[in-house]
């Protein structure tokens, strides 16, 4: 199945205990096509600008992702430069030069609009309302936000919540959306904005998914899914869209959508996004293969799994 | 099979967003008595003044918890208040008043010197060593410690960690042990300095248990447990010395000591902090019932084991 995602293309500089890169390809929307071509057919729907080449172009295309829907705008692409000192959990953001990205208007190719699966990257909470509401084919949708939406366009965030399935976001923007310090009375409070599911990233510690009543199944209990503890983090950077790459990529390649494939999709989601830590930017997750991405889901469930 | 705990046993006061109690019954030997009483019999050596009385025994009591080693000392118990805002996963201190604790030297009654079992509770890790090297009979040793031994008394500390099986200890105690900012290096420097094995706890995110290379089994990866996510997280003061009476209780239990017993122990360590926090003090782990903590054990299973 084909899965669309809508989101930023950047270059980054960054730096951590482990080195430094300058000018590497980035942005939301990278991670999450890289990660999620692993597992089903990927499009993209983002803006460039002039410096973007066909070598950039090309470890997308080498992972035989649709480009198609990649805009080219006069000006330079999304920057972003950011560091990590010892607490591999936080970046600090070093300057942000949003350049092409600033007056991004998400066009959507006609190629795409039989797309089923669709990722809302983190990007204005209207434009993500306004790419679901055009694509009329799709049947499930993720999204993610930022605290900065959180903050500043609440309403407009709320209309998005509504419009997607499945919410991706972390502990503290789920403790902001809901204003509640309880983690699991936060989660019910954001399920009740909208979505059917809602899955919180925890970061070192794995992700939690927690289910509207009835949604996909039966029962009241949330699922977790560990990571593995990695003994060498080196860049922590897009840790989070890998992780929803897997998570959709893993749900658009099945056929059937339930609390199982939703539980495995949160452990596949766990494996991209520790595959994407071990080396800076993208390079470790254009070169891997699906037997060590299904190693790596076996090493996952010994981790947590009684006999 | 009979485990031994020492360790403190207190009167606290503790305020918490969910409200607010004066001098009822704590202190880590206490918390770890209860929670271990539902898997072993339960002896218990520590130090309390006049104002422990005939009630407060027999709260332990009537978990057929074994008093004979509480040794009564002229003038008051241990006292201890703190409090909780919104971040529950810290204590904030409000006052520490040592009293008899002060001076406490464990006396280990004659009737004790056969148990199997022991578990050090934080205290000077030169006291935990001493009552390790007098009991003969043990075959397998828990311990704990805080911050202020790690930075005090770290001579101390490397001695008491020759000495026991397993280290229970929480992520900053294991980076600040090991001068490490990552954990699993951090782990395995912890590992180096005797410990067979070495559990994590991360709060509301479960605990890890990383193993010696050929400690109690072959492989090199460690093990998750979750803990419940829980809506109304009333009073989390005791929850780590729940968990380690709940982990080294079950242990306790069993005929082997390998290390699906340490997995499965490491979940019943989480159980058992998870009921802990659901009511002010010990109130939730005097009234159990073992239906009920099995009952939560395959909860927490269901959370994290796919079909």
């Amino acid at each position: 199945m084909s899965i669309l995602v809508v989101g930023s293309v950047a270059f980054d500089n960054i730096a951590s205990p482990s080195g430094s890169v300058e000018n590497i390809l980035g942005g939301a929307a990278t991670y999450f096509a890289l990660a999620a071509s692993y597992f089903a057919d990927v499009r993209v729907v983002a803006v460039v600008g002039d410096d973007f080449n066909s070598d950039h172009e090309l470890v997308l295309k080498r992972r035989s992702i649709d480009t198609r829907g990649i805009e080219r705008a006069p000006g330079k692409t999304f920057r972003w430069g950011g560091h990590y000192t010892d607490n591999l959990n936080e970046a600090k953001t070093d300057f942000t030069e949003l350049n092409v990205f600033e007056q991004f208007q998400p066009k959507i190719p006609k190629a795409y609009h039989d797309t089923k699966f669709l990722f809302l990257a983190n990007i204005h909470p209207s434009l993500q309302s306004a790419v679901r509401q055009e694509m009329d084919a799709v049947r499930f949708t993720g999204g993610d936000t930022m605290n900065y939406w959180i903050n500043n366009t609440p309403g407009e965030l709320a209309g998005m919540l509504k419009l997607v399935n499945v919410l991706l976001i972390n502990d503290t923007e789920t403790k902001m959306i809901a204003h509640e310090p309880n983690l699991p009375r936060a989660a019910q409070k954001v399920l009740a904005m909208g979505p059917q599911a809602l899955v919180i990233k925890h970061g070192e510690y794995g992700a939690t998914i927690f289910f509207r009543e009835g949604a996909f199944g039966i029962g009241h209990h949330p699922f977790r899914a560990p990571t593995l503890p990695i003994d060498e983090v080196r860049d922590p950077t897009g840790a989070g869209d890998s992780f929803a790459g897997g998570f959709m990529g893993y749900i658009a390649s099945q056929e059937g959508l339930n609390r199982e494939v939703l539980k495995r999709a949160l452990f596949y989601g766990g494996v991209m996004g520790s595959f994407a830590v071990e080396r800076f930017g993208t390079e470790r997750l254009q070169s891997l293969t699906r037997e060590e991405i299904d190693e790596r889901f076996q090493v996952f469930r010994e981790l947590t799994h009684l006999e």
